[in-house]
């Protein structure tokens, strides 16, 4: 059945999230966005495998990028979707509610809907986000269409409860090693137990204080942690090796150099390997275009800690922001639902600044 | 072919190196060693399974149990053997060689040529020694046939280089636990990290001064190891669960319950489950016996470290050494390989005794 988007934002939100899609099966979905958007006049299309671009031409001062991923985590037999009640308050209930369908629903039917809105405005709905960065079909954008993502503000709809969310939080990886000399159990002493030499690995990691580092008024958790240990060759063998994975979430005030200089530094003495790293983005609400839009929708905006897509953008110049319906600790989560009022405010207040913005 | 008993105990090392008796794997070779023995008019002998067992029934005053398992590790190509020079001096090379068919080879060349022994003898040949205990031929035999392990003395032949080596440390494996609770790597302070929480577990034990302990004039060292560490859920996530397993390998003056509760109180705070115990053999060279024994066979009596069967005879009440050819370093070990004039002191020794012995 065909997307109508003409329907209620709440109504879209069930029926693309009633469309399985997660990671690396977007195709049915991307080809209902595709049939939709593409019978829309004011829009110019383009498809680069499960991505959909979507642009306005009118030859507006400023361009606008508004973009959600299509896909979800394993749907884990939370689809079909159903409606629920809450303390009196109306919930969609189901796997990709949250994220991010509801903020795709109201992107969805904006976009069918503004036909001569105040800013030109490039919508983007991607695939693979929800997997390896590198598989992502914004990375695979970039390098097709880099010119897709020129604007002068971008607005991610993830999860962020309505709040405008700056920025994001930078995330390290790195594998801390020892190693040791095995030998029978029965004979440690002819041996050196690499976990054992992890001890004080664990007990930095465990009396590390994470800063809170404000980046452009916004205050920014940071967070060091283990997140994986393995070592041991058998019941009766002394380990030579042991491995500790850490993961560091940083404020986007610090480069990925100085991350990495700062993960050595606690770690000093140890064999660190950096095996994953991408930067934060600034939250860049110091743009006029950003302060105009946290005027126009309300709230006092929030530092966002996840890493998301808007660090894309802030690498490209374009300062970004997340702003969409749902609570992102449900994110994943085998209870994820959105509040149906959530939906309709994210939607009212996007269309009130994309009206009304200079 | 059959075994011929008659040829030197290197060459019945070769011959039955020579026919693969992995654990589990025993039959043909068990097979051989009960043709070979059920032809001797001088012994009883009886089946159990793969195991043999072989008495002289000369109304001696006394009965010594001679023991030795007949499977190995598996091969991982090192059979057939190869005859080797290393330094000047000629060893028989393949798995099992020192693990412990030298020992196996002497006692079968023994048991066929001492028709008149100066003690009475149970030999006693059997299979899954390398194996879970439960799986082992003499647990097996000690259920059907109990009385077969009767003496006033028990002789193991696992390899000790030709040193008596008395009784021996116990052995304990436990898990210690830490938990936490899960939460998104982005947000950890939502979480506890159950990693962090295992690094006093990690300091214990490498601060942790193993003792020495002397047992009837015998320095048994001890050991406690952390053998293995697992813990996390993926890299974004806080993680509820570390485990680390840990092995203390005690001296035979502690009692199993003494051990357990001693790696209690080091992990005291920690959730500790005791998942494998097996107690030490106290050394029992004070017997007339055991005296006798290392006087006629000489050198110094050593402790043995790892666990080994003499533990079954010692809380039998029989005091149990052990004694063969082959150091037992290189036990399991790819550069398996055993010194030739070893064997044959060894048997020279346990013939000088068991044809002289009061």
């Amino acid at each position: 059945m065909p997307l109508d988007l003409t329907a209620s934002s709440p109504d879209i939100t069930r029926a693309i999230c009633d469309v399985p899609s997660e990671s690396d099966q977007e195709t049915a979905l991307a080809d209902l966005v595709e049939q939709a958007i593409g019978a829309l006049p004011h829009l110019e299309v383009h498809r680069d495998g499960d991505t959909i671009v979507a642009r306005t031409h009118l030859g507006r001062a400023q361009r606008v990028v508004i973009a959600g991923h299509i896909d979800t985590v394993p749907i884990n037999a939370n689809v079909p979707t159903r409606d629920i009640e809450i303390d009196g308050q109306s919930y969609i209930w189901g796997r990709g509610t949250v994220d991010m369908k509801a903020g795709v629903a109201v992107q969805l039917k904006l976009a069918a809907e503004l036909v001569e809105p105040a800013v030109d405005i490039t919508w983007l709905w991607y695939d693979h986000e929800e997997v390896a960065a590198e598989l992502s079909g914004l990375t695979r954008l970039a390098a097709n269409r880099p010119d897709l993502f020129e604007g002068d503000f971008a607005i991610l709809g993830e999860p962020t409860a309505g709040i405008v969310e700056g920025g994001c939080n930078g995330t390290l990886r790195a594998i801390v090693r020892t190693k040791g000399v095995r030998a029978h159990s029965a004979r440690s002493w002819i041996g050196e137990n690499a976990i054992h030499a992890a001890a004080p690995i664990l007990a930095r990691l465990a009396e590390y204080r994470p800063r809170t580092i404000s980046v452009d008024g916004l205050d920014y958790r940071e967070g060091l942690n283990a997140v994986r240990v393995t070592g041991g060759v058998a019941g009766n063998v002394i380990p030579d090796l042991c491995e500790v994975e850490v993961n560091f979430r940083f404020a986007p005030s610090r480069s990925e150099e100085e991350a990495v200089a700062h993960v050595r530094s606690v770690l000093q003495g140890f064999d660190v390997e950096i095996t994953d790293l991408s930067g934060g983005a600034r939250p860049g609400l110091d743009a006029p275009l950003a302060q105009d839009f946290v005027r126009a929708v309300g709230g006092t905006p929030k530092p966002k800690y996840g890493w998301t897509d808007v660090a894309r953008f802030s690498k490209l110049g374009v300062p970004a922001v997340n702003y969409g319906p749902g609570d992102a600790l449900l994110a994943h989560h085998d209870e994820e639902r959105v509040l149906v009022s959530q939906i309709e405010e994210v939607e009212r207040g996007l269309r009130a600044w994309l009206m009304t913005s200079a």
